[in-house]
């Protein structure tokens, strides 16, 4: 490792004291030199999302997670400089990163990243080859670019070039999310369930995956969209944005949420998408479904947490597989960031994926108020902002 | 029910007297006139599945299943008499059976009639409208068909004409077992998976159903085809009908199937499908497939099995759905009969589903030497027949 005299303000998240509560405290760190297949981006801005909380809260060890660490994984900026194997980007190009492959494997050769081979080593640990404080490494290259900080050395291959795709780079931060949130949303729409015309989407969760969702199925005409929140802000931008229906689970008793459903929609859903990884509310999604129904799963259960179901003992009972459902995994909406960043940067401009309602800036050394506003939902999307 | 003077052989399933052992015995029943949307139908010939020996052989009430019955639901013969309501088919029309649907729901109307709001009740448990024993009814419409008869009514749904796909009446006997099982094999690789050229698909049990879907991978030209069965015999068969790899579980730990599976084809396969449902096979099914793999599930596991995944715990494991697995649900293949029916006629004219290897005729009033070859694997397929 390089660590040059390049000096970076960076929000290190340290040793959780207690369990799902991250330790982040602004410090001065070394920026390391990129190497052959990196960028070194100064970041403008880095949205922030439950993962980076989620990751930056296990204990030490847990599913491979290590401290002191860097996250951030829907940042923006602008190349500082470029190593010899990069072909996509020039210094001072405005980029967009979004998660980390490794661009040989089988999926990867096949266009579907997101189940590289190695995308939780890459993503979820990172490394510690780029990012220094005094002599103690921090793991940075978290989904490949840790963008809580300044300065920050990027993968290649979660670097978007975004020069031709943006008016100025004051879009950066509008930008900045489209890496991981929305991106998985409108992969859930796109790609996992290529949801059309004939389908009833019932969307749990109205973050900026469920957000994502939402807007995507709009766009691909789905015949009636369900959202379902506790907060009923969220719920009426979400009625703005083309839901058909919406059901508060404020005061919910989520066992009768496949009754809220049905009452709305007799058939229930043909596709549900659950972001928020309450079982309550997974287990009750997929009863909401029609026969044949798919059920995608996005939002992350405590980790003990088993999805079980008969098979057939209730040979009729809507839990039962045989009733033609299908249980699916999403991991970043399948998505090729490649495509999928030009795609929403387009619907933007035509007006029919309105991020700008949906994102609130911080400037990124007040990150614990955008951590507030996430806690409490007032936001869906809260972003750092680095430099304007 | 008007019950005629036409009085017929069956095979009535009496509760059983201990649990899993149908209780089968020859008796001779009498047979109602065809209501206005029923066909009578002589029968030649039944195919035996395993889902008419558990379904007569289950407890009184579990399940809805109820005693005494007539099972049989891969029936071919010959109309004899037609209600008013039915217009594919005339008085002396060669007709298979298959199983029977609504017509009206959504679902029918999506031509997705083996996920019928009304599946389970029409096929598992039947009506006590059209056979009796003396003043005894008798539970029939099995499948809307009961075919385990010399005589029985038919829903119209269930009916399939193919007066102008066979030769002659002699080849009733081979097609009868195309209305269940060989269509659910087939099915779940064209409809249900849409197997390919790229895909590496694993197939778990050796009978009707695996050997459909073997088959049919073959003709999809499916990179490769592993077969997995406890009968040396059904191994070797599946070899000639284009296996390109087989394993042998006669002396299995199943808990190493995923690793037998990945010491063939490093990647493991796209594709799972399991016929056996036997639990560990379904779990190391799962586990042998790689990232974006499709589980599909058809066998019937025991009442009271719970497939349950962690989704999070160990977020690179082969079990997360994180992987981007999906695992499916699959009833007759998704298959439309009038559509598939003809399709695998059509395949075995051509010699690429040569079911004549695989089914072995008995006189039905045999039954319990085709049981007891149901039982011990010696034959994929053994068909009851009635009439030559």
């Amino acid at each position: 490792m390089t660590i040059t005299k390049l000096n970076s303000q960076a929000i290190v998240a340290r040793e959780p004291v207690q369990l799902a509560t991250p330790n982040w405290s602004l410090e001065e760190v070394q920026i390391g030199e990129p190497g052959d297949d990196e960028v070194l981006v100064e970041l403008y801005a880095a949205g922030i999302c439950h993962t980076d909380v989620l990751l930056s809260s296990v204990p030490p060890g847990a599913i491979g997670v290590q401290y002191p660490k860097v996250v951030g994984h829907e940042g923006a900026g602008v190349a500082r400089a470029v190593g010899k194997n990069v072909h996509s980007v020039e210094v001072g190009d405005p980029i967009l990163l979004s998660f980390d492959s490794c661009s040989t494997c089988e999926q990867c050769e096949a266009s579907h990243p997101s189940y590289c081979d190695t995308f939780v080593p890459k993503n979820y640990f990172g490394q510690q080859e780029s990012m220094k404080t005094g002599d103690e490494r921090i793991w940075s290259h978290f989904f490949g670019q840790s963008s809580f900080a300044q300065y920050s050395v990027a993968s290649k291959s979660c670097v978007v070039n975004v020069k031709d795709l943006i008016q100025d780079l004051s879009e950066l931060k509008l930008f900045a999310p489209l890496g991981c949130g929305f991106q998985t949303g409108m992969g859930a729409i796109t790609n996992i369930t290529q949801a059309g015309p004939d389908d009833i989407v019932m969307i749990a969760g109205l973050g900026a995956v469920g957000m994502g969702a939402l807007m995507t199925a709009k766009i691909t005409k789905c015949k009636a969209i369900i959202v379902v929140d506790r907060i009923q802000s969220r719920l009426e931008l979400a009625k703005e944005l083309g839901a058909t229906h919406t059901i508060d689970t404020s005061a919910a008793d989520f066992s009768t949420l496949d009754v809220a459903v049905r009452s709305l929609i007799p058939t229930g859903a043909s596709i549900a998408v659950d972001t928020t990884g309450i079982p309550a509310i997974i287990e009750q999604s997929i009863q909401s479904t029609k026969f044949r129904g798919k059920m995608v799963l996005i939002g992350a259960p405590p980790f003990d947490y088993k999805l079980s179901f008969n098979a057939t003992e209730h040979l009729n009972s809507v839990l039962a597989i045989q009733s033609g459902r299908s249980i699916l995994g999403c991991i970043e909406g399948d998505c090729d960031p490649r495509v999928s960043i030009p795609q929403m940067i387009q619907w933007y401009r035509e007006g029919i994926f309105p991020i700008d309602r949906l994102v609130q800036y911080f400037d990124a050394f007040e990150y614990p108020k955008a951590m507030a506003s996430l806690k409490c939902g007032d936001f869906v999307k809260p972003v750092l902002v680095w430099k304007e």
